[in-house]
């Protein structure tokens, strides 16, 4: 027997259901606590998503969403537009500007290689990276991708199609986290952080 | 300096961050998972909850939602329409329709009784269960709300509201649940399964 006593609540309950982490038992739970707030909220809500996919653009330099034809970043003067941090999505790009350290532009790739999901170089943005290369406005492309197997992948892709320019080509620190401690660290971790030790004044002068 | 690169994504994070136990992180990458959707799937997504809480009607019997005037419980001629079980939510309902052991129908209160949340008899759907009882044909209520203080005040106050009328109230066996150690169980609960312990009969009836 069917435990819903209403199609719409069943309906309602499976498009929640499709969303990531979020469970039948969840979805109920949700669309029970929707059926208890104004028709006002509960049709911003729908309406905020809708108009969320259907309004959305792409920046055209370098893929961040936006609200127009360029982003915030992209269009900003103040920021450095010679240098280009390379990242896998939007998420990243937040993570960065949360930072306050970064004051080049981005291009997010949307996604990164990955054979097994069917992702190859030509499902990413990556055409796109090596024509803003191409133009010679830049001077450093820095690569912050996951380091994964997938994220050094891509990273040697970008690299080796990068080789035929004349532009600096740099990849994120990757060390102990600021308050770990050494003797928790995993050994890959801790061995490329000595490999790729920094001078000390570095570390004087980022504070 | 406002993370958000869209007002669009921006809107529908702070929509989704609304619903309960969803973060603002969780909102993001549920914001960015739709955003990967097809505009037709997000769309019948936004318009499934709109629809859901525009249109849900609560049946006039028992104030189940149902997609009618009277939800497929109450109108069904299989059920015994004399004996009315009473539950706090529609989750209830659900759960109680799972286990296929209740054939009688249903009374939702919509919530119980909890003067700390400001929700006293007037704002549940009591006086409309005495008008059913005062109706001369059930022959049966049972109470099935939680064992909380709010549980057991709820109870009491139906209780003493349905005296006056010749009708059996009886609430649902509190005890040891199936597959529980009796050694793990708290005292009120172990205490209260040897006071209201029941015929061996009766269980091997329940078989």
């Amino acid at each position: 027997m069917n435990p819903y006593p209403s199609k719409l609540l069943e309906n309602a309950v499976s498009e929640l259901a499709k969303l990531p982490g979020i469970g039948r038992k969840t979805a109920l739970r949700l669309a029970l606590h929707l059926l208890k707030q104004d028709v006002s909220e509960v049709e911003a809500f729908g309406k905020a998503v809708i108009k969320l996919r259907n309004e959305i653009i792409y920046c055209r330099d370098c893929h961040n969403i936006s609200d127009s034809e360029m982003c915030a970043i992209c269009s900003s003067t103040k920021r450095d537009h010679a240098i280009v941090c390379v990242v896998e999505n939007i998420r990243d790009v937040m993570a960065i500007e949360n930072t306050s350290q970064f004051s080049g532009v981005y291009h997010v790739l949307g996604g990164i290689i990955s054979p097994m999901d069917g992702i190859g170089p030509d499902e990413l943005n990556i055409e796109d990276l090596v024509n803003r290369v191409s133009s010679g406005t830049l001077s450093e492309v820095i690569l912050a991708l996951p380091t994964t197997i997938e994220g050094d992948t891509t990273n040697f892709y970008i690299f080796k199609r990068l080789k035929e320019f004349d532009i600096r080509v740099s990849t994120i620190a990757r060390g102990i986290s600021i308050g770990d401690e050494l003797e928790y660290t995993d050994e890959i971790t801790l061995g490329r952080s000595i490999l790729n030790r920094t001078p000390y004044e570095n570390q004087l002068n980022s504070k």
